[in-house]
């Protein structure tokens, strides 16, 4: 069939409350524009701890693996921090983005207009903020072997007599494949990639700046390179964020950076994602598209939660799963003209006031702007 | 004798002209307040790769043990990135912290009032901000073994056939250790510490995490301890900074935060830093000084440099090292002074104006108003 596949995962804390606004932009574009998806639902996180022992089952994880695109919520809250590393909510999100080998991870720090004065920055610092960072996804110090927390009895200069540790490993295979996305994403852009490790101090970092170097030269030397030391990449991206482009990094300074980043817009609750993999047989690259944002069990269960992260998530899906591009403009509009218009969840009313609305009425909102 | 001994490294860059001024507030301290300092000068970083072929000499290393306290400039420069990674200016610098044992990284990040406006952040979100970053300095990922970057030939999957590794290692020990460090400071200050990792991910942070709270239940109960993860450190960091009192992080993640905390307050020319490790048998601690700009390059040898970060940090050795706390607040007002005055080198220079001042003239008008 025709249709486009999807696994839906809205997790735990206010991942069900905005996934479900989603489903009503989905029947949108099924009843308006003549598109049609395959719609299956899943458990992820604690979600699925709950029922199942374990944050992702075999079961949900295939089904993962055969559809078009994964649309996630958000995992993890404050009940589960007393299990077990080994199915604790997070590890569920990063066995998919693992065994889907979704290995680049794209999060645009975006600044809305009618949200500038929302950052704490200074609105002539932000506004018109429009920067890629493409964090790789599926190595590093994430998945790296050996890790664990060991025993150090023998060492008595070790005062708790314990040693945690984790492998910080990336292969030149690993590092060029993110770096291509980059540079292909780059070119539709501002031609312009700045890779950020800490080559003084880690050689996976001087590996990892020469690999990129090695795409440039000998695939992408038309986009403009530079190189940049993590600290002082977190140091730019609060001074001047505005001199970036496209941010290529590793998985643990890309969830550093990329977070701050996204901060510096004042817009969290507007930031989406996509996870993107190799392409599968029918020319669709593995895909999970979720928020940027976290779970926020604090608001949970009383709509008061922004869904725009969520549908602008479904918006890059158009685009990069289904190379939908002008229904994903449609949708990223309606989402500005919303905006424009004031209407506010509370997370987005400030002094200047707004018309307050919660989860499904600003669903609801957008569904009548497009 | 009652002198303090120093060695002072300017290292590179703009290192040699801030420390000039460092000189002269030492001499007026030794004519105008009865204190006596024994002062010894060495190379570091690329002005001791070009004397000696090596970035710390086995000589000026016996000598920093020696001493009561070591005064750096700063490393690195353009013109030694081709230099093979054992030789690069940073190995100096790590060395010294190595050798030293220098676990306790003390950065404060404090907005002057008088520069509040050179923050990229709104006024009110950085005025009176004064956090103290904790950070680990001798162990993590900079110095965890294995490392290096080995071929990887026989794995089909790995283009470029390269593969790059360090390892995140901590020990119970070196937590608890610099857990003490920042409860200590904090019960001198705000009484609060937010310890962060990524418990979440690495096992590494799950033994950091419970580490912290062993030394704050045992030993710390009076001092409020919470945790957060990295990536969400960084976020709170550019939202709402003056949340924070004490963070207590680990070698990475504490050149990472610590650096866009320092750029929060508009004022990285004005930041000192202490590194501190254990006390000596004359009761002082090891301890090494250095502002945490960097070695700017690009201003070298122009007089452009503000001196005022290198000072400061002379004015934390005065607390640390020789508990000279008196003397220390002396020279924190001098520079208020001078700066609530006007007085301005380049890059503290705004649109409101000021009088303009080279380095030297920076140092002269500080010892004036000693
Ligand atoms: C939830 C957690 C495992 C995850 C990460 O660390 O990657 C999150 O912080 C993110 O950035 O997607
Ligand atoms: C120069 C470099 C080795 C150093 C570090 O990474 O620790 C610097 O960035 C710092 O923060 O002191």
């Amino acid at each position: 069939s025709d249709a486009y596949s999807l696994l839906i995962l809205p997790g735990d804390g206010i991942g069900p409350e905005v996934m479900a606004e989603v489903v009503k932009v989905i029947d949108w574009f099924q009843a308006n524009r003549g598109m049609s998806f395959d719609v299956a639902h899943g458990l992820v996180g604690g979600a699925s701890y709950d029922a199942h022992g374990t944050p992702l089952t075999d079961e949900t994880m295939a089904r993962a693996q055969a559809v078009d695109a994964v649309l996630l919520g958000a995992v993890g809250g404050p009940k589960y921090d007393v299990l077990d590393f080994s199915v604790k909510p997070e590890r569920g999100l990063l066995r998919l983005r693992k065994e889907m080998d979704l290995f680049a991870n794209l999060r645009p720090a975006q600044c809305f207009d009618a949200l500038a004065d929302f950052s704490s920055l200074k609105r002539e610092v932000v506004a018109g903020l429009d920067i890629l960072i493409v964090r790789e996804l599926t190595s590093g110090v994430y998945f790296g072997e050996p890790r664990g927390i060991h025993s150090d009895d023998n060492n008595p200069d070790n005062e708790g007599g314990r040693v945690g540790i984790n492998t910080q490993r990336y292969t030149s295979g690993e590092i060029r494949r993110v770096a291509r996305s980059a540079f292909e994403l780059a070119r539709k852009r501002g031609n312009k990639v700045c890779s950020m490790e800490k080559a003084n101090v880690m050689e996976s970092g001087i590996l990892w700046r020469e690999e990129v170097q090695w795409v440039h030269d000998n695939e992408y030397p038309d986009v403009e390179l530079s190189h940049m030391y993590a600290d002082n990449g977190a140091m730019q991206l609060v001074r001047a964020p505005r001199q970036f482009d496209v941010i290529v990094t590793d998985n643990l300074f890309g969830d550093i950076l990329s977070d701050a980043a996204a901060m510096l817009t004042g817009s969290l609750g507007m930031l989406p994602s996509a996870s993107l993999g190799a392409p599968m047989t029918n020319g669709r690259p593995k895909a999970l598209y979720e928020p940027v944002h976290g779970s926020a069990p604090d608001i949970a269960g009383q709509g008061k939660a922004n869904p725009i992260a969520c549908i602008l998530s479904f918006a890059m899906a158009l685009r990069y799963s289904f190379n939908e591009g002008e229904a994903a403009e449609t949708l990223e509009r309606a989402v500005e003209k919303v905006l424009a218009d004031g209407v506010r969840t509370a997370d987005l009313m400030g002094p200047e006031g707004g018309t307050p609305v919660s989860t499904s009425q600003m669903g609801d909102r957008i569904i009548a702007a497009l």
